[in-house]
């Protein structure tokens, strides 16, 4: 019997997983993208580190079958099926007040680093910061002299990521609330997602 | 009247820098790769983050003129020149005691990680974390398809770069120990560096 919730647009989740359990993150209607953190469980110093995966995996993005490995080099979270087209991004880092001011946003935007803190505070849990998220669905184009470039997401409306605990862990995930760049989109607009746990 | 300090191979040194001071770091003997990573004067909990660099450079790595940020996006350093050929790695983890486990190494072996802890204590300083480094003159290939290859830098002997410090700042630098992959070379040998201070 699988639960499903649904990753309301602009807003944040935290989940704990057990080792061997698999979420599914559907994309429900194509392009938002999905910032993502694992934390062990009992112990939130140690979290899903994009750079040391990079090492381990010999890829700037992850691909079915990749492990996601911690800050200390454990094993969190293996790719464990992917629809979506496989283009996710390792690379940038969550959105904040911070760059939507840079952006030229005025008053408070919603944003992933604070949906992260949201998202755990439900668990009265932490972050000791905002690791670097697995950023699924986003698509970052690297050109050959280095460039980098935010371009729209290729993942089709109803596809979806499988995402298998490696540990015992808490799972964060965050709908994009980036409205003012084509993060989510051509359409720049924030939209739901789906979570379906086995 | 220049201040010339030996970063010793295989070791870290953390060094203090008021805004607008600049230092050189020479790669002495060629090829030596440079773990470099800056902290916010009087607040550890801010630091130079490659995530965010990234996305407010818009490109994967750094070159002359490029502006890396901390984790709350100030502006903390800037690639004031560089005599080096312009390849610099952000993408890769520190090496630490995990790294070198994992590629064989039984017993001890002096790793990034724990000199960038070594040398914040000789300030008797703490970092909060290790942040992923910006890693001078190394060389990471990044192939059409998404992968990551460690390769032999092509920094020249006495080639430099010269940072510029942004704010007030503690700069921490490590003479990369890396001898069980050609991250300081095909010869795997790591070397001594310099740093100059102006």
């Amino acid at each position: 019997m699988a639960e499903s919730i649904t990753l309301v647009a602009r807003t944040g989740k935290a989940l704990r997983l057990a080792q061997g359990q698999e979420i599914r993150v559907v994309n429900t209607h194509g392009r938002q993208v999905v910032d993502t953190w694992a934390f062990a469980a009992g112990d939130m110093a140690e979290f899903m580190s994009m750079e040391h995966s990079r090492v381990h995996m010999g890829r700037v993005n992850p691909v079915q079958g990749s492990v996601l490995l911690s800050n200390r080099r454990r094993a969190m979270l293996t790719i464990a099926e992917d629809t979506s087209g496989g283009v996710h991004d390792t690379l940038l880092a969550a959105c904040d007040v911070h760059r939507y001011r840079m952006l030229g946003a005025t008053g408070y935007h919603r944003n992933c680093t604070d949906n992260l803190a949201e998202a755990l505070a439900e668990l009265s849990l932490v972050p000791p910061e905002t690791p670097s998220p697995l950023n699924l669905f986003q698509n970052s184009a690297i050109h050959p002299g280095g460039e980098l470039e935010i371009v729209p997401p290729i993942a089709p409306p109803g596809s979806h990521v499988t995402l298998r605990a490696e540990m015992d862990l808490v799972i964060v995930f965050s709908a994009c609330p980036q409205d003012m760049a084509p993060t989510n989109g051509a359409d720049m607009m924030p939209k739901d997602a789906e979570l379906q746990i086995a």
